[in-house]
């Protein structure tokens, strides 16, 4: 295997501007995001596994090795649930690589053992198609996610060989005679075809780089190809509902189904990198840098439409109902870290950053047993408690639920926070990126086996103050070449930030700044972020949140939750006062308030919620609350039934 | 018969405030609404019968008649396609009752023939349920429709009875045997079950009506009352969906799916009647009331989900993807009609009126050979012209399709033209109400045989003068017992109306004026409406059009489209100066506005949507244009694609 197949990382491009570190290179060693980690491997991956049996969704393997005449009745889940099984191997491989956890392996192999069996002899695996009384295989390209559960598979497979090379659970082999029966069957002289839900294309380079096959290299590209021809029917939908209504290369903003669209950007990214196929990569960035210009929410949230589970048109981004599924947000995280890879541009590492703090972590329950499938930035009724013993029937559940119906976002969430130290540096030839902060430490063995090391210190993001210390053991002398440490400077650093080098400070500007040197051991690097809280207002195109402005603080999005303001009834019936600006106030965020019992003036008695000329609707400020407080974003909706907001009508 | 049973009008209460005219009182003889339904007759009727063949759904009732052992495969159209066929006939009913024309009761009768045929001998009348290869009757309640169809056909042999009583096509007998099949299966020793769609609940008490048979009544208020204790199942979109979370007389607002909830209403609200049952009545009343103060759009729509076509919370009213189904508007109709009646208040003819103007007039293009199923109140992008050979596969096309996969609102909206006459005017022992104003005749012949007779002569809703004349025969002299006339003063016309009697004019107030007197032959009574433009302001609560105005003349909406203002890309970059009214110009409803190239200033360059600080988001104008034209909402697309809004950002 070369060098990279055999590297601990998720994303493992054969050339770009920045190269991926190992997972094992970047600890994370405390704070928000180690107890992330933590909570992810204690309780969620068990979880997990717990909700898979109990739902049956492994047992369909079962069903299936077993020959089961009744499978067809039998089986139990969607027509995915296939994949969900992968997903929990992935994350499971990851963790595994992370901490070598031998009860996790145990229960690894043992979940890869009765997937295994489940394999046809021609390589074909599918649980829910091609047996007696089943729909034929390749029958429903549209709907069946055959080569979606595929593509999960190889992703799982990536995961192992990557972490645990040379393992003799088989996964590596399943996945591999898989591959050859999609190649078979769906190569140049195969089905014309693709499948309705993105995710193999990626999958594919993924497992070439892997097995340095290029066979699969070439299918991932014949399907990116293919798709955008209208080969996938019509449905109600639309055909941009799974990309399939313009070719790839000539598409210039993500659409239609968020997540498929995603999945989609990323797999293309992989092929124009692979192929050296620039026009290719250059559509996946221009449709990146429209969506994110005109389609993505302040928290990075990606899909407003509930009915499709889609992006809408440019500009509309109602918080109210805001679909942002958490699947989406991990599906944007990985195309900007491929574009990251490839062009080195901060604001891909931006993105990343917001969507982590605000989407990918908003998901879980501080327990980990409990998720949100999609993350709406406006709640306004108190909904309730969903039944913890039941799956939810509903995507959008008015609190965080065990499991779901439709359950793919616990097992993405948990193999993205296994996998997650991944998107914190990159080297390259000059040196190291950091492109996240979080306390740990950061070591890159070069290519002529130097080691660059360093640790970072820092509070983030409640603290502005990253220390970046460099390490070097007793045996490296304090002359060495010089190389280069740069720091992301975040987009939201508009005013203030600064860097202290060997004693010196200076302003930086969002962006990168980098500093090239001949470093002493113990040289530290500060960077310095403006932590107050600050209020955010939107484009004037976005129709749903005019008048109103969101409150942020370094990455994190606030919201104003009902449990806060103990006496009001809704959140609506607030107005802030952006004439002084937001406060800490015993480390909590507070705005000031106008409190409108609008219901309670007198226009509403007249039944008719529209008047001629605007005195009529013009709310009358009952009281005015001096520091109302705010919640994170991503930790609303962990204390009970509450109406929240994002978006806070101003009382201009 | 009663008298009643044998009245050729839509609904027949057996008491309230007032009475209905059978349709033959009023006759429409110009205008807005004479157009409407010459179109329907001689165009939609013909068109929607075109398409029940060619789609196959009146040949399912041949398959079903001819005993074909294949129909569950070859049967065609969604489980509720026969209820379009019940829906035509209950159109070409009250049209042969209107005109008499020969054409349209040859093709009723044929049409008849051929249902009558797939009748079972029980009285079961289905095409898609219960027999060989097909799903067991009512094994389907939650999505079946089964009793959702025989309520529709249990309205044609309404409209059939009442417009021809005695008729010897069959119809109402078919109709009978159907009604009793259900009242044995779902009778208080049957089946406990009731339908996912409401709706057999307002036909069974107007066949009670007609027939005279209380049994069908019963049966009505039993489903009324079984409804809202879960007897559905949980399904995705809750039980709410089917109005079953919650008992009728305990739920305060209209919710869930908006057709649904609104048949519902209509259904509970003829039991409540019948029964006198106050509590129920009142039930209905209240939740009337709320949907209109918050769950219903400034055309009158509902419905703000496409997800589930359903109402949402309180005050959420997107404009871009409004939903405000056609058949919603519709079941709206008929609650407040049935509500006028039991209590006579303006303000239920006031919604009426609105949604008959900008929801049910908006559906059907120019020619009555395509529609619009739902109606959004803001088109972003430019759509394109959909297939005029295809069924559309969505419901939210980007124009009016000739065919829906789900095409429930043409035979809805033909059924409601044909009998419109139905709303325009009542009865009491004191004389005539006047609710809607078009040119026309309205006839009343009194319990003491004596007739109550005038004209409308105006010009509305382009003329503000209503100019009502009271006509006599010679045989009648002009000294007889006083009588009282009532007009409805619009909710709109909130300054300005004024009332002239007898050469004396006096303002008036929104409500009912009415005018007790020993009328003449060719006295005048002359209502003057304010028909300047005006704009209208939205209640602070509903966020989604915070900072816009609406602009509307009279009882109609008016709307921004693209292809009045050439040059311009969309709609969406121009913002209305509130400090000019809206003006006539031409006849045109013109405002003023600014133009807003808000894609070309400098912050879009920033790729990220959101700012600190307000002047990152202050848009520049570029020009200003005085006279933007707008169009009537219902008219909005029958010039081809164009961008749309009704809610005008202002300038402010």
């Amino acid at each position: 295997m070369s060098r990279t197949a055999s590297m601990s990382a998720p994303v493992l491009p054969i050339r770009g501007r920045l190269r991926p570190l190992g997972l094992g290179d970047v600890r994370i060693t405390g704070g928000f995001w180690a107890e992330r980690q933590s909570v992810n491997a204690v309780a969620s991956l068990a979880h997990i596994e717990y909700w898979l049996e109990r739902e049956g969704w492994i047992r369909n393997f079962d069903l299936a090795a077993g020959g089961d005449a009744d499978i067809a009745q039998a089986r139990r889940g969607r027509e995915f649930s296939d994949s969900e099984i992968y997903k929990l191997l992935e994350a499971m491989a990851w963790e595994i690589g992370r901490t070598g956890d031998e009860g996790i392996e145990s229960r690894f192999r043992s979940i890869v053992e009765r997937v295994a069996a489940a394999q046809e002899p021609d390589g074909y695996l599918n649980t829910k198609f091609g047996r007696p009384g089943q729909e034929p295989r390749w029958s429903d390209l549209e709907w069946g996610h055959e080569l979606y559960c595929v593509g999960h598979l190889l992703q799982a497979a990536v995961a192992r060989a990557r972490t645990r090379p040379g393992a003799d659970d088989g996964l590596v082999e399943v996945a591999r005679r898989a591959a050859n029966n999609v190649c078979e069957t769906f190569g140049p002289d195969g089905i014309d075809g693709l499948c309705g839900h993105a995710g193999i294309e990626t999958a594919l380079v993924e497992f070439a780089r892997v097995t340095e096959d290029d066979r699969y290299l070439a299918q991932a590209a014949l399907f990116v190809d293919r798709r955008g021809h209208g080969r996938l029917s019509d449905v109600e939908f639309g055909r941009e509902y799974f990309q399939d209504e313009r070719p790839v290369r000539h598409a210039t903003v993500l659409r239609g189904h968020a997540v498929r669209a995603n999945y989609l950007a990323a797999g293309a990214a992989d092929v124009a990198v692979e192929l050296k196929d620039a026009s290719l990569l250059d559509a996946v960035r221009t449709q990146w840098q429209n969506a994110v210009a005109r389609r993505t929410y302040v928290t990075g949230g990606q899909g407003s439409r509930h009915q499709d589970e889609a992006f809408g048109e440019d500009w509309v981004l109602p918080p109210d109902r805001a679909y942002s599924e958490t699947c989406a947000g991990i599906g944007s995280v990985m195309v900007a870290w491929r574009l990251l890879l490839a062009d080195g541009d901060p604001r891909y590492a931006d993105l990343i950053e917001r969507t982590l703090f605000n989407v990918v972590s908003t998901s879980p329950s501080a327990d980990g047993r409990s998720f949100f499938y999609t993350n709406t930035l406006h709640r306004r009724e108190l909904g309730t408690l969903p039944d913890a013993d039941k799956p939810s029937l509903r995507a959008a559940a008015s609190l965080r639920a065990p499991w779901f119906e439709v359950s793919c976002c616990p097992t993405n969430v948990a193999r993205t926070l296994a996998s997650l130290t991944a998107y914190v540096a990159t080297s390259d030839d000059e040196g190291l990126q950091l492109h996240q902060y979080m306390p740990g430490t950061v070591t890159h063995r070069r290519a002529d086996g130097r080691d660059l090391r360093v640790s970072v210190v820092t509070g983030y993001p409640y603290d502005g103050e990253i220390r970046v210390r460099i390490h070097k053991d007793e045996t490296e002398s304090d002359s060495d070449d010089p190389w280069s440490l740069s720091l992301r400077v975040p987009g939201w650093a508009t005013e203030g930030a600064t860097l202290t080098v060997a004693g010196e400070t200076r302003p930086v500007e969002p962006g990168v700044v980098t500093e090239r040197r001949t470093w002493q051991r113990g040289d530290e690097v500060v960077l310095c972020l403006p932590m107050a809280p600050r209020f955010t207002y939107p484009h004037a195109r976005i129709d749903a949140v005019r008048g109103c402005v969101a409150v942020e603080r370094g990455p994190l999005v606030y919201a104003l939750e009902s449990v806060d303001v103990p006496g009001i009834e809704t959140v609506d019936e607030l107005r802030v006062d952006t004439s002084q600006a937001p406060r800490l106030v015993d480390g909590q965020v507070t705005v000031r308030c106008e409190h409108v019992r609008a219901d309670e003036n007198a226009e509403q008695a007249r039944g008719w919620p529209y008047w001629t000329g605007p005195n009529g609707s013009a709310p009358v400020a009952d009281e005015v609350l001096d520091e109302v407080p705010l919640v994170e974003y991503h930790a609303w909706a962990n204390r009970g039934p509450s109406t929240m907001r994002v978006w806070l009508p101003t009382t201009a």
